[in-house]
């Protein structure tokens, strides 16, 4: 069986580069938009509009629209038929190798993979800092503003995640280990966090 | 300035030992009962009667029991007093070498040496084979009474621990890394621990 790590992370914290390193690491495929690409491409979905729906976790105030071809989702319960495609292609893509993956609850969807679950956070100036210098150019928001967005989405990852999970996104108990990223290098300590892992799983 | 470690954790979750191991590996100096060996030679007063108090953290229906001498608390306010004495106490020790400190809201009292904050957890199943493993002998709670005695003894440490500080006991904001030790062995870890504060520290 695959072994798989997943990495559920605060908006801004940094867990996108934590997993990404830590594949490299490890030598695992890496899984976060690459997700949403492969349904858009099942689905014929346009791959911007299912990463809005699925990543701002709008389940339950969902409308359809339309990609390039028709779907065969059920109109009547559209988002949750959306949901149950991608934890299937999550699925599938864990089957065929190693692997790690970014956020999707796929720490839920894994579940019988016995994955090793990360949860990365830190605190608001941290996360202002590390959003700020990924921001598209233009974009001219306060912090405030930046800190409401970030709760925002951060609400929406935890709502999500919630619809499929017995444990509340962010509980520690759900979780191997959570990471505190202020302040820290991510590319200084992910070795370590490969090496807690081998010893885990080896 | 001295590097020091500090150790939360529920009860159960190995952190004591969690913390002997990482003291070992480094090669730090390790603090947990010490310091209340330490705070019962300096006042006079009988070390299981310390222990209870402070760790129990009865701190506000709380009535001073006299040890072999008289001490040099106000009446008015033992409690508080008692708990100062003790942090005093810690600095102390923090002070003289590097080392790593087990509970008594070390995290917060340290707080100048810029602590690498640990929090360490596990599922009651995991905590209550850790209890089964040590007990007392003759000791035979079920595993109800066990589990109420667990959590009665986090829920006095964190009101110790939340009378001085600005994060609360077990809030993930509060620790660098939370590690959960259900189903882990402690030693397999504890070198991948000592490599994450290296990374960061050194």
């Amino acid at each position: 069986m695959s072994r798989i790590i997943t990495v559920s992370r605060e908006f801004g914290s940094g867990g996108r580069e934590l997993g990404k390193r830590l594949a490299d690491e490890l030598g695992f495929a890496y899984y976060d938009r690459e997700v949403v690409a492969a349904l858009a491409k099942r689905t014929g979905m346009n791959e911007e509009y299912l990463e809005h729906q699925l990543e701002q976790g709008n389940m339950m105030t969902y409308s359809l629209h339309y990609g390039q071809t028709f779907t065969q989702f059920s109109p009547a319960e559209p988002a949750v038929q959306l949901m149950s495609q991608q934890c299937k292609l999550i699925k599938e893509l864990a089957d065929k190798s190693d692997s790690i993956f970014v956020g999707r609850a796929a720490d839920v969807v894994l579940e019988e993979f016995k994955p090793f679950k990360l949860f990365v956070y830190a605190d608001d100036a941290s996360k202002l800092v590390r959003c700020r210098a990924r921001a598209p150019e233009g974009e001219n928001l306060s912090d405030k503003e930046l800190i409401r967005q970030m709760k925002r989405i951060d609400k929406a990852r935890a709502e999500y995640h919630d619809i499929i999970s017995t444990y509340a996104w962010g509980d520690r108990n759900g979780y191997h280990l959570c990471v505190n990223t202020t302040g820290v290098e991510i590319k200084t300590v992910v070795p370590a966090i490969a090496d807690y892992f081998r010893r885990l799983y080896e």
